[in-house]
């Protein structure tokens, strides 16, 4: 497939992706629809946001896609230890809050990378993506199912992929000044480059895979817990633990402090923001609770597959 | 005064200023009070830490001392341009989330630094603080209050002091990615050194008579606000208008990032976080309403006095 055409392809998926995903999660709601805003980057290129909010199962949630083109601004091409100044990005990112605590928050993204030389010919490419799941109360069976929907995916193009990734997820999720993780995690990955072992199609494969195993991970999750009765004090749970999802997302996530300093839509960003999130000082829970199983998981990772 | 006496001069006049603090605060209150946790530094020294929540006025507050010492963390001697190792720090810290959208949030601190040389004597040193107002619904009265109030303690030890900290007030509380100031600001200044025109007890005076300010500038306006009725649509804009609390301090504060990557101790580090925040995509104020003018207010530095 020649450069032009790859890419075409790219931006299709992330566009069919997103349709499908909304459609998907919108199947949970007899009234609330996602909104869609259309916006345009100053430098090139412009994105599509989708956002969904007071859904009886979704609280918020957002469904970005983007495709940006043109100079690369100078704080990228530090992080990217490049000269070069042509750059093209294209992905997909997702973050949804449920209104029921037992319902767990999920944060999904997909995204493709090129880079330029002055005659416009491609110098350099790398994928990135991954899934990751925040339960506030654990079960078990959602965490396993969740990871073995991944590891399938990422089996079919490489069966040392999962491994690799889900090691990556949880060093990324991982609140360095909490201790703790976001969540039980998932799959990360970054700066993926073809090379001899994997080629680009290999890659878009890995993220196709992955992307569309999104739905098959959390609608069965959603599905099973969104009806639990929930009390008050599970509700007060949720919204202390979506202070870290917050905190996670301000002090560390580098796609969120990246788009804030290189002047990003600040909305489409910060849509991943909770949106009712507790702060209570040294909180503990009660010894033995499920508040304080849930904690104690997020302190080591554990192996869900 | 020899460099003894003046650090116990400073520790005393922090631990004294958290007292009177914490009792004019707590005369606004029939049951809440302050409660206090005092912990340990591993490296050397420690603090004390005073927290009120859930009050009739004050929804969260802390108000935190530490006396640290010791061997400086390499990210220090790194932000401080210094190859010297030992140091002492003291400081006064404060952060106050009313209940009524009608009462504004308020934040000061007051700190004072050595670094040693081997000898251990003194080599360098500098005073840092200040005070800033977030309101939620702005009242150009109370504005003017504050500002005046900090201007008539600034003046009693130079009066170009007001000038220079309101706008270097101005700059630092300026959250780069919405474009808007956290408030209206107040004063701030830091890396103060005596020099010719400014001796240790200058600055020491001047951390003295804006702490001593701080009542004088708050509590009035506690008082004329903290009975006016309000509504739910002006508790969700409180909660909205704290999301970007937290943003700044998460995203931007110095003070927060700074404690966060020296293994500081995180609870009172992020006490100055609001109990309740709210994020809504793309949320703009009806024009012309009272949430618009605050936004707008917040848009461009005004001068209060």
């Amino acid at each position: 497939m020649n450069d032009s055409a790859f890419k075409e392809q790219f931006i299709s998926f992330v566009q069919l992706l997103q349709d499908t995903i909304c459609i998907g999660l919108e199947s949970f709601e007899p009234v609330a629809r996602f909104r869609q805003d259309e916006w345009q980057r100053e430098g090139g290129g412009g994105g599509r946001s989708r956002v969904i909010a007071n859904g009886n199962v979704f609280e918020k949630g957002g469904v970005n896609t983007s495709i940006v083109s043109g100079s690369l601004p100078e704080a990228m091409q530090k992080q990217f230890e490049t000269t070069h100044q042509d750059f093209f990005a294209c992905g997909i990112s997702l973050v949804i809050h449920p209104v029921n605590p037992h319902v767990p928050t999920v944060h999904a993204n997909y995204r493709y990378f090129e880079l330029y030389d002055q005659q416009g010919h491609v110098v350099d490419c790398w994928f990135g993506g991954g899934t990751d799941l925040t339960p506030y109360y654990l079960y078990n069976e959602d965490a396993k199912h969740f990871h073995l929907t991944q590891k399938k995916a990422c089996d079919e193009v490489d069966g040392s992929f999962y491994p690799l990734f889900k090691k990556a997820c949880d060093d990324y999720f991982f609140i360095r000044h909490r201790g703790e993780s976001r969540g039980i995690g998932g799959i990360f990955y970054d700066y993926l480059r073809p090379d001899d072992t994997h080629s680009r199609e290999d890659f878009f494969s890995l993220a196709k895979a992955c992307g569309e195993a999104f739905l098959k991970g959390y609608q069965p999750i959603v599905q099973k817990r969104k009806d639990i009765h929930s009390t008050e004090e599970e509700r007060q749970w949720q919204l202390y633990r979506r202070g870290r999802y917050a905190e996670f997302n301000l002090v560390q996530d580098r796609g969120t402090l990246f788009g804030l300093r290189t002047n990003g839509r600040v909305e489409s960003i910060l849509m991943s923001l909770p949106p009712l999130a507790r702060w209570e000082y040294d909180y503990h829970p009660a010894s033995g609770s499920r508040e304080d199983v849930l904690q104690r998981i997020l302190m080591k990772p554990v192996s869900w597959t």
